[in-house]
């Protein structure tokens, strides 16, 4: 066995780093920083966030980052929950991403807007059992399903807001996988299933003799993956939204035709089930990870809410039908970063801040997901997007022609 | 064909958007917005973002959010261009993830350090071209190897960094999609090289006459998407990390032997496998996404680069072996974000601001990864994980054990 | 609009080709496809297949291909449905192939056998119905729910073995896809639901206003496909098989060590997760084709039945223990092509011919494929992989020395 | 540990298994099977099979099995290797299946045929070099680069038809991958390149002092598994054919239209990606492997084959344009299978017996999977699907109405 551990000498982060979340504490660390690291972050520094509050959201803290603030819209969503005009507040510095977001706002509200609906709402978490046999395996599933009604009493027991719905074993050989599915409410709620589902875990280890350990995550959930699995739902919220666009507004506002949205879903879509693409989609995790940003949600979350679905096709009058799957979203508009100053600010914006306002979050997120659709399928099928990089991002001016001649304008993509 | 276009009244952003990045823009902006929204938004006003700065970044400014930055260190890299001890920052509001990071660096550092390499670096988008045939796609595969030189004059010519190294075509039928893979310097290249690819496509189309159009992307490179194909390179930088923990190093810092943790691997890989996940890991994701926050990446690049390989084995001697696999990561260290005063605090912390500073970036991204994956898996295994989440995260206090009955302390995840 | 149609002259397969299944059809069929190949034909005549019983397996038939039958065993199984010593038919032309399987059966023989399990067993379609929109698409998703019995009743009519247990629909915008469930007892059970839906579709589209019309099966059950969702089960049979092979035994019957199974296991893992496999096995394939081909199965859902994993790991006490999951193994007893003589002379064998064997059928293929893993898995692991397919295969003899320089002996494979 | 071995009384298949290939031999281990299975199994008795051939294709045999035989046709092929009608082989038991492909065979060679080609020809295996360290890796895969030419010297001496053409290593940690790229001429090779590896792989270990072991297999080539990494190629023939139907021709002979193909392909696609498929296709399966049964060979290989992409789009004409991608399709026309006497016809049917033959044959195969593709597609866009199988499959008749309302007639899959 190596022994290396006295043989180095640590430079620790100073012993106030837990315990201290006042104004001096964070300072005092950020200035040993400085130091270890022979440079100035003043730069870290800003008002606004009161030290004290960032308890429960971060360790160690030297100060905070500013990621720039822009604002996208409007866009008229018809959902169950969110209903009218919206702007849609996206925190990223790609630049052009505002810009491409809204012309697909402004075009589908010159459509009659987005539809959107929340289809099925939960969270859920996969312990693993250890048996002796596949035969003890099998009595333990037999055991859970016999048992489910103390074990969701003790589970649910846990969590104010936290509902067990159903434990969905399954078997490998001699280990026992139990999906437990439970409704979360306005939360995420992947901290409050883990506490529920641990307390039930231990129940089962000490109340049915064939179980010999568990553990109580094993990412079947695909919590923060991407995985096939995350389509047959659990995960989150399954939202889906559709939109259908005129011809004639498709060609003024996007300078498109539907049969061109076609030729180019056909395209990348083919494109993609060659290099093994889960689902299908142009850029969700663009719109995703700006909306995270901006209103406080866990952003690590947008690599499973990114798998989904994007689809076009025709009317039957020659406009374009679009519809885009959102099988796995994990949004919350209480708990976790939703409390931070900027998210409360941006919640607002969207009448989502506070308890039950997480569907109507969902609908907003849906919607303009499939807004950033329509605009980058349209800029590449118009073949303006390289041009529209260019004249929103941060590259040097160079002469670029769209692929189909035409000028580029203003609000290409 | 539906008509709704004129019935709807739009109430659009004010004119000003585009063009105003001033101070008072901004501010009217939001003004603006605070009253269409009914609420107030003074949050979101913060020095430190010079406006102007945010051209090129982002559109319709209405100010900046803030998250929270924490230090996590110190981390030992044995790394061809990373040598020594490292604090790492992570912007997150996810309580715990700090530390947990923390307590697997200072258990690799403990450990003799983390190795680690930058394979490959490249980037590569793929457009498609449209034939009228098969046979004549042939033609065009053909025709584009024996064009190489030109295009990749072409190409060349549109960047200062950028250089073309190969052209790849495949053919679907009558289409030709083709691989077009890049050098890009220490920038995140995809503006680039979209810009470089859509000038040769631009010759392709003028030249080659089978070719009837052309888009300039399909997705085929999967940038901001999990797909199987970036295990085989060509979208931003390979890296390998490794480590080798002596059992008694891991049962002090981490309360678990090499044993428990290969059984915590063998039951969380069996479960991704189950859930048909791409690649397999623990929570890239969550290490991934507070490092792109606070360093000015783009961080829907984290859905690519959040695929990849960890693995653990036994050594010779009793130890634990692990190493973890970034098949396709994409950091910068000029360009896109990482211009904002917060952005180049951070990159300073590491060192890595500016030009010829982006294979260190990566190699500290690697190993900051693979040391999340041995905390976060040490607490699954050990038990700690749910009480770990119960210490620092924002639950109410709840009586949790520790699965294996032992007491939870200070460092447990 | 192209009209080729007709320019070209066609010599159709005579008209006797559907009517016709006597012999003197068959034999006039075959004389013609002679004339027309100029080639001679007799080796595809041949007795035992009565003709006139093909009608309903096949159409334009000129008689019937022989593929060799090797016997392997013994194989012992603890199932709940075999238990006892098994012989195994295997229809192949891959040498080493039967010889391999046989080792794996002596090996778990001599461990105490194979346990094995058949834990669901099922079979399903999915149907599309159109609407108009989203909202009506969810009104359908309602108004199944709400007339799950009528449906039932009417889909049930049309089969004597076939229940309907559930319906499972999701939208993915105006599109309802509606998983159909059923029991197909020992058949294989695709004609039938298939049949089934269709008249339940007819039923949806006659009585609920808001279906435009629907396709009977998209696909997404994955019949004939490796899909990630089978994982999620539905699709024919889940059986799980599991084996304890003691060091001592692996030792003299493989000539390897626990612990090189375990690397070997590490190491193709590692690989297929590298290259984007669905699930983790060796070779499912080889064993359940040529069990398929000899008993009448329909060997075209290998397909699907060969998505699943293998698992490897080491008990408390040093052995090897071993699981196989097949999550969708679609095998009958009666019906498709279990009639013909020798796929009855091979389900004798297994004492699977007729009704109430589907179950036992299934464990047996089960138990085999583990048996089939563990051989090659170890083949590989004791370097002997190469040297084996050289003894039993039909290349030309080749000094090939085993990769631990160990003699490789007659049992290799 | 545990010990079973002397405690079980094994009835082994007697001695003269392995060397006895004569008639004798043959039928005594038949008599022997029938006594100790309490079954007569003289169905499995036939002439045509000389069983001293066998040697090479199987072990323990005991007979032979007997599948029918139909013939489909005449499909109109525009091949480089192939061309002018030809009638093709379909081993199978699955009634409908004959006559479904053979519909879309009419349908093609009314519009013209089928134009294909094959793009690629390789055969790879990936065998694992174990080192000490991620540094030595790096090493080997350095040093494997630098002796390419003896390595393929080494690797090509023990073939007669196989060529090395690349060795691409990869690391994973401390382990490296190396994907060994083959020419292989006729044969399917896999046993081939197995041994050429295995012997360079000797060299490696003796020469390059950073090699610990190696396994000449991983399973990262997906020889006979479902996996992404086919779609990059290397394992067989890419194969890419493509057809054009006339609308009127559509409408004749598959009773459908442009407009209802590009539905029902919308729609099964977006179920498949929903299900998380590998690829998109109809049943690619069901044609390769009645073909794969028929002309002798490895038909485990189909797991692997059946991975590829149907696409169907509208032609500026308003006609029917599809094409259909088969990246890894596995045949031999030498070696293996194809030896026995029915292989032999069969392939003589195709004029592709013998050497020289492999790339007509996998021509023939493309052409052939589309001709499947496009039946099936029709008769589920018609509404004929479930109507067609109840016509010559072996379901008791029953009544059934299209889903369009139209009469099923005679060619309706």
């Amino acid at each position: 066995m190596t022994e290396v551990d006295s043989q180095i000498t640590l430079a620790l982060v100073p012993r106030y780093r837990h315990q201290g979340y006042s104004e001096e504490d964070v300072q005092a660390r950020r200035r040993w920083l400085e130091t270890v690291c022979s440079t100035d972050l003043d730069e870290l520094a800003h008002d606004g966030l009161s030290t004290e509050e960032l308890r429960g959201n971060i360790e160690n803290p030297v100060g905070c980052v500013q990621v720039p603030l822009g604002i996208s819209g409007p866009m008229v969503v018809n959902g169950n929950h969110a209903q009218g005009q919206f702007y849609i507040p996206l925190a990223t510095t790609e630049g052009a991403l505002v810009r491409s977001y809204e012309r697909g706002m402004v075009t589908t509200a010159r459509s009659g807007g987005v539809t959107v609906r929340v289809i099925d709402d939960e969270n859920s978490i996969v312990p693993v059992f250890h048996c002796e046999s596949l035969i003890q395996a099998l009595e333990l599933c037999e055991w859970i399903g016999e048992n489910f009604a103390p074990l969701a009493a003790i589970a649910n027991a846990t969590t104010q807001f936290g509902c067990l719905i159903a434990i969905e074993p399954f078997v490998t050989g001699k280990d026992v996988y139990a999906r437990f599915r439970y409704q979360v409410g306005d939360a995420h709620g992947m901290n409050m299933i883990t506490r529920a589902t641990s307390v039930a875990c231990q129940f089962v280890k000490s109340n049915c003799p064939v179980v010999l350990g568990f553990l109580v995550t094993t990412g079947a959930c695909s919590e923060k993956r991407a995985s096939g699995v995350l389509f047959s739902g659990g995960k989150g919220k399954r939202v889906v939204a559709e939109s259908i666009l005129p011809a004639g507004v498709l060609r003024t506002h996007l300078r498109v035709s539907p049969e061109q949205m076609l030729d180019m879903w056909h395209s990348t879509l083919t494109a993609q089930l060659h290099s093994n693409s889960t689902g299908y989609n142009g850029h969700f995790a663009n719109g995703l990870t700006a909306m995270f940003i901006a209103l406080g949600q866990d952003v690590a979350n947008v690599t499973n809410s990114a798998v989904g679905l994007t689809s076009f096709s025709m009317t039957g009058g020659g406009d374009l039908y679009m519809s885009i799957v959102l099988p796995s979203l994990t949004v919350a508009t209480i708990g976790g970063g939703t409390g931070t100053p900027t998210s409360q600010a941006c919640l607002r914006i969207l009448g989502c801040a506070g308890s039950g306002k997480a569907l109507r979050l969902a609908e907003l997120v849906g919607a303009t997901v499939l807004c950033g659709e329509l605009s980058m399928g349209a800029a590449i099928a118009s073949g303006e997007f390289a041009a529209a990089h260019e004249r929103y991002g941060r590259n040097r001016p160079h002469q670029i022609q769209a692929s189909n001649g035409m000028p580029v304008s203003e609000v290409s993509v």
